[in-house]
């Protein structure tokens, strides 16, 4: 760990993807998944990872032990998360704060109640012993040296039924040592305006260094953050992509972003800004969930162009359509080739292929219609580059032909174990001979492409190079079963580059096979063999 | 058309989905798909709906057509986007113009540039002209009878630019007789701030009624929108589900609900608010786009909860965890089974669907230990109620045997002329006898389903009334290619209620099989058939 790397104190980005993020309805997360997702938050500069609860999840404990052992954090600190001592007990007796110690974790996050209801209804104790839980707990845990963050749950709401008792809370954590007193909104419920005078106010009231944790039910979680800011908060809670419990909570990218870029406040070290667009990819892959796609920043779509109007305003100046140089959050400016962008964006985009078209009208035009048939029939080139070039240099007569399929049969079969049998065979033309190939896999589309590589890899020995590495699969008409178009993207690498290759079928096995096959033949192309 | 129904014109509701929001990367609207969410737009009581480009795009100038005839609007009305007059000429002579009037639509909106650079760079005419085109327009319009709103493009950028010259465009536009100037953040780069900075001085110093048109490029469109409003803007423009160019427009659904809820603010006809989510979802599904599970107040995830904490609270209180009922906007609360969450979702799930587990800890915690294995392996019960409660009932020993499987088949094979034949048998036992069917489809799935259905509908002739309306694929390790696990999600309905059913195996028929084989099940349990 090195000091001098750390971002300045003044400022706190917190992250928390891994104990509330976690919360997310369909995210599961194993002990390697949250230490993959510490390194690249880490990597990406936040000051503080929230790690889980240790003691009260075997899960978390263990995420404390292996991330001791196995990260050395260049940036960020660990965060143990935990409650208050039991009513009636002391600190010094609770088992579950001493597995908080027991984690090693330098700083360690209370959560408190700070709403008078719920302390009645939840916790079943009196307003008076809270404070003292508070109050008992904190000091504890500073007298074993650790830095504590205290979590007022429901503040927002507490502060609106009884705000004398809800600053309480907040003067009792602060006065017995704690570092920031973080105002949470845990139901979501409220807009920015809200949030900015109930921050300020008890900012004036109480002069604690106050944090804010929002929600995003009312889609407002990125504002909320920085109405408190705005008020005089100095540390924000967040977590990667917005994940979290129902709608989720405020997104670390988009606030960190604004922070930066808006702002023109330093909260990350310098230079990560950059990797943003990465590291947001990175940590959907481990939780296993498609990336937002419409996510700002940092989403494929964020600084895409569609409309003709604008792809032809774009070639006068790309500032008229983007309010940042994506490269700034490491993302990309796309055009898209779709029927609305017509000519403009076919030239662009052949621009961006490396393949000059502004000489011939005709063959943009060609281009335009062959594209406008397809997507009626539900391809998309949006997703697909190497289609799309594929499509662009057949109607220019530059595409080579590598192979012709002849024909192709894709068996499944269970067996009286339940396990299954896939068998494919190929029957294909290359360089003059005709191949006849078969292959198994563990799935009908698993068993064509080790048919068709078996086949093809004979006369060019080049495809042993490339692999599968994503398969996506899209129904297309969802209210009519398993009666309905499918269409399959394939993304291919060579180990050095990716590219994605379409196929729409009207079942799942023949669009895959049109996308395996324009995968390979666009591998080919890209490693420049010269068919027969 | 009913003038009374329509909400009062002192606050507007616009919805622009149709045009704006058709920019989104990935939709590709059909002048049928145009009708079908005017329909639905209406339904939920929008003023008005922006339904496109007339003259522009020959698309549009066919959908004003034929919602003129095919639409009896009750809370909407329509309205043409189109711009000013070219520079230099006359808006009684400009064939665009022209165009706009016989679309018949009651309203138009003219976008206007406010930005002085973008007058001179993508106009290419002077500041003066300019002002000049947007009065002769207005006026021109206003004679022939239409309301006319005028879209300041890039306002605020320009107002940054040039102050006076952005709001010399708002007056000019208001002389003129528009009764709405809109200010746009067409780059979407604004926080909420400084919107209301710009809204407050703009009304101020102009008096202009003043409109927001909201982008989400920070991730604030909607918190944006409410500044406006804040502000003193009594006109919002918005999109279903926030569709729109890039990140994508304000979201109408939490925008109408802030305004409604948390202004209490009535900005819709009576009683449409509940009807918000599932209007929602009918758009998705017209523009074949899947409805975001995460989106505030009409997400599926919207009012779940999975943490265990949570869910012993909620047992207690549910308002503790929501901030609104979820029924006022027609949403649920939902209890994740899943394995962070335990014996108390379990016991609430099983209330949910009708089964009391209270008294009995061993099942609950059998039925536990079974989610847990079972998710380990990538099934998901979130989505997938059916084959949950055909888990709990088999562990409870009260599932009734229909049928047994004994062994299936599927070939697909493509002929010479590029068609595909799918081929599927499945031997199985029903009431004793053995049953060998077989069925044909268009995919493999298709045609394993059709001998299912085939074998058990002598059998069992309830079947006849149940069909599959959904079907979708998941791959659960998008990084290995087609060596990867599948998880297949179907809805099946009998007309009146639907059930989702889950199957995971190494490919995609495998999974899709025991989803189809747990939906028949279900079925037959649910029609109250009794097994042999």
């Amino acid at each position: 760990m090195t000091e001098t790397s750390r971002p300045d104190d003044a400022f706190h980005v917190f992250d928390t993807t891994l104990r509330d993020g976690a919360q997310r309805e369909g995210i599961n997360l194993t002990v390697s998944d949250k230490l993959a997702i510490a390194r690249h938050l880490d990597e990406f500069g936040v000051g503080f990872i929230e790690g889980g609860w240790p003691g009260a999840n075997p899960r978390d404990t263990e995420f404390f032990a292996r991330a001791r052992e196995e990260i050395d954090f260049r940036h960020a600190q660990l965060v143990a998360f935990g409650a208050t001592r039991r009513a009636g007990g002391s600190a010094a007796d609770d088992p579950q704060v001493k597995a908080l110690l027991d984690s090693g974790a330098p700083v360690i996050t209370l959560v408190a109640k700070a709403h008078d209801r719920h302390v009645e209804l939840a916790l079943r104790t009196t307003l008076d012993e809270n404070l003292e839980m508070i109050r008992d707990t904190v000091a504890h845990l500073r007298a074993a040296g650790r830095r504590v963050f205290v979590d007022c749950e429901h503040f927002f709401d507490g502060y609106r039924a009884n705000p004398e008792y809800a600053k309480a809370v907040v003067r009792t954590a602060s006065e017995a040592g704690a570092d920031v007193v973080v105002l949470c909104d845990t139901n979501g419920g409220l807009l920015p305006a809200q949030i900015h005078a109930v921050v300020a106010t008890v900012l004036a009231d109480t002069g604690a260094r106050l944090g804010i944790h929002a929600q995003d039910d009312t889609g407002c979680a990125v504002a909320n953050t920085l109405a408190a800011v705005d008020a005089g908060a100095t540390h924000v809670q967040c977590t990667a992509n917005g994940y979290g419990e129902r709608v989720g909570n405020a997104n670390l990218f988009p606030v960190v972003a604004a922070l930066e870029i808006k702002y023109g406040k330093r909260v990350l070290p310098e230079g990560r800004l950059r990797e943003m667009t990465r590291i947001s990819h990175a940590i959907a892959e481990v939780v296993n969930l498609t990336p937002s796609t419409h996510q700002p920043y940092v989403g494929l779509s964020a600084f895409a162009h569609k409309a003709g109007l604008h792809a032809s305003a774009i070639k006068v100046d790309p500032d008229l359509y983007q309010h940042i140089d994506p490269e700034q959050v490491g993302n990309t400016m796309r055009m898209l080739v779709s029927d609305m962008a017509g000519r403009a964006s076919v030239e662009l985009k052949g621009k961006e292929l490396g393949i000059d078209l502004g000489g011939d009208r005709e063959l943009v035009g060609r281009v335009v219609e062959r594209v406008k048939e397809r997507e009626l029939r539900g391809y998309t080139y949006e997703a697909a580059d190497a289609s799309f070039e594929l499509l662009l240099r057949a109607e220019a007569g530059t595409l080579p032909v590598y192979f012709q399929v002849d024909s192709w049969r894709a068996i499944t079969e269970d067996r009286p174990d339940g396990s299954h049998a896939n068998e494919a065979t190929v029957k294909l033309v290359a360089k003059g001979e005709v191949i006849h190939a078969a292959g198994e896999g563990n799935g009908p589309v698993n068993a064509l492409d080790r048919a068709l590589r078996a086949g093809l890899e004979r006369i060019y020995p080049e495809l042993a190079k490339i692999g599968l590495v994503d398969y996506k699969v899209r129904i297309l008409e969802g209210r009519s079963g398993t009666d309905s178009t499918t269409r399959v993207l394939i993304s291919t690498s060579d180990g050095r580059t990716e590219w994605s290759t379409v196929g729409v079928a009207d079942n799942v096995i023949a669009a895959s096979w049109q996308a395996l096959s324009d995968a390979y033949t666009y591998g080919l192309l890209r490693a420049g063999v010269e068919p027969a």
